[in-house]
């Protein structure tokens, strides 16, 4: 097998399933939960109960392009999309399971780095890696698992919203959308924002503390703020009233807006892939810090729908990513 | 969205990911362990430890085609192929996660009889779906991350054979690899050989059996009889012998075998996708019912690599599958 000591040479087709195997299994994150890691058929971890479990998929085309992001920031981000829906319950993640498909043709370089990415953000995240699977396909796909528990804390779930509670979000939105406009238009900068696109900088830990600070709602910004809200909103059965005062335009989404001729709200407000977290509380006292209060939780009228309002009113274009009505422009 | 009472009609890009999601999740199959199910950020399960793990990816023009199978075809394999890692640990498996991607011009009945037959095979094995992610692709991908439990037991390694044991498997060999042979020729019968292809008869149940016995190490049988009894003995330090006359030779691999003009043992001992399971054991005494002992583990001798013999010999031509030096012929 053509494994030099740098790593495999040549395409994956050369180096072979279990070559490639043997270099993405090498130096991996580990952790005292991870009684048996990769190389068995199925990976055994010590973990409390309620075990929190999420599947991503991240399929090229469709969530990245190779000439859009590094192999590395593609690790990252599969590694970052699912933690974050573990830190929306509340949890810590703990363990991770990685499917990757990718064509034979592919430089094995390619996957390799790839794999550097997903080590490490998988140590800033303080989670291991547990077992995967890798396999040929036309397009590479990657399928992250992810287990995570909740250290004593109960589940926080998207249907706990009450009126009367104030809504907060942890982290950052409108950046990744900002990137992927700039990109779209072939641009490179500002360059926080395409960074932000390749990598979401999710606030890993906001989670575990807004459970314990006794969030009632909580939720994973991933197809944009007015969107994910909404998912709170139709579970919990309320409308959820945000201002756009509560937020300062960062100078980058500014910059963007201008020029491309559209209001910074639009990406702040409907941008998906940043990861913040979204969750409401009984009250703004009890909000940790770095969360940041933008809004309230009121009753529905009579007849009235579960619904977000922006300064009272629906966002107007209607807000919201649907991945089989997506294109590519 | 136009779903109708029957489901949803049109294509995926008709229906949207929600709606798609909405008919996907209706009438799940669930379990007291699943507190959590689909719906939220992640799933929350009830297990105690340890908990195994497992993700496998299904990819349309590798492990399957839709010329080939039928969707409820490919949405039991998906369960089946994942049930069997845990199987083969000496585990339950008690819940699956689901990752399907497919293009937005798959007719949206496709994705419901998928549904269908994974909720049917879930019934069967016992395993609850407790959540998934549905994504947009170019070709349909199913990425399956699966939860299980050991009730008690000791997992079962790859790496636990000792010389001395006994190597018996439960479950079938070289079928799915006979029909995979006729489908490839453009045939579709012996039947039971196709169906044996499409949907792998899991033995459900072994492999606990087999770790309530006692089993000294364990392995899934996907890659091919050979190629698998290989990890266990490279993982283990030891050289397994087996024996062809410990097989009856079944008439349909017979049939498939003459008709193609290859040995039947070809198919048998490298044939793949079957998922049956392979154990060592202290003494042919403990196997369980429905386990057929096939050979023997013994010590490697002086600079005598870790491998397996069939009658005392190397099987010709090597065994094994590479996904990625594999081609469709």
């Amino acid at each position: 097998m053509p494994v030099s000591p740098a790593g495999p040479v040549g395409t994956l087709a050369d180096v072979g399933e279990f070559g490639l195997i043997d270099s993405l299994v090498a130096d991996l994150p580990t952790a005292p939960e991870v009684l048996i890691g990769p190389g068995d058929d199925a990976a055994a971890l010590n973990l409390a109960s309620p075990v929190l479990s999420s599947v991503d998929v991240l399929v090229e085309g469709v969530h990245f392009r190779r000439d859009w992001s590094t192999p590395g920031d593609i690790g990252r981000r599969a590694v970052a999309v699912n933690v974050a829906d573990i830190e929306a319950m509340g949890g810590r993640a703990v363990g991770l399971l990685v499917g990757f498909s990718a064509p034979g043709e592919l430089a094995a370089t390619w996957a390799l780095q790839f794999a550097a990415g997903l080590k490490a953000e998988a140590a800033t995240a303080g989670v291991a890696l547990a077992g995967g699977d890798v396999t040929r396909a036309r397009d590479i796909t990657i399928s992250v698992a992810v287990l995570g528990v909740l250290d004593g804390l109960e589940p926080v779930r998207r249907s706990g919203a009450r009126p009367g509670d104030v809504v907060a979000m942890a982290g950052r939105v409108g950046w990744a959308a900002a990137g992927l406009t700039v990109l779209g238009r072939g641009f490179r900068s500002p360059r926080v924002v395409v960074e932000a696109y390749r990598v979401p900088q999710v606030p890993y830990g906001a989670g575990a503390a807004a459970a314990r600070a006794g969030a009632h709602a909580m939720i994973d910004v991933s197809d944009g703020l007015l969107a994910d809200l909404g998912h709170v909103a139709s579970a919990s059965g309320v409308v959820i009233e945000i201002g756009r005062a509560a937020f300062e335009v960062p100078e980058p989404l500014q910059a963007v807006a201008a020029a491309t001729g559209t209001d910074p709200f639009q990406l702040i407000l409907t941008g998906g892939d940043d990861h913040a977290l979204a969750a409401t509380f009984a009250s703004a006292d009890v909000v940790p810090d770095g969360w940041l209060v933008i809004g309230s939780v009121r009753a529905r009228g009579e007849e009235e729908a579960p619904s977000v309002l922006v300064d009272g009113a629906p966002w107007e274009p209607a807000a919201g990513y649907d991945h089989f009505r997506a294109r590519w422009s």
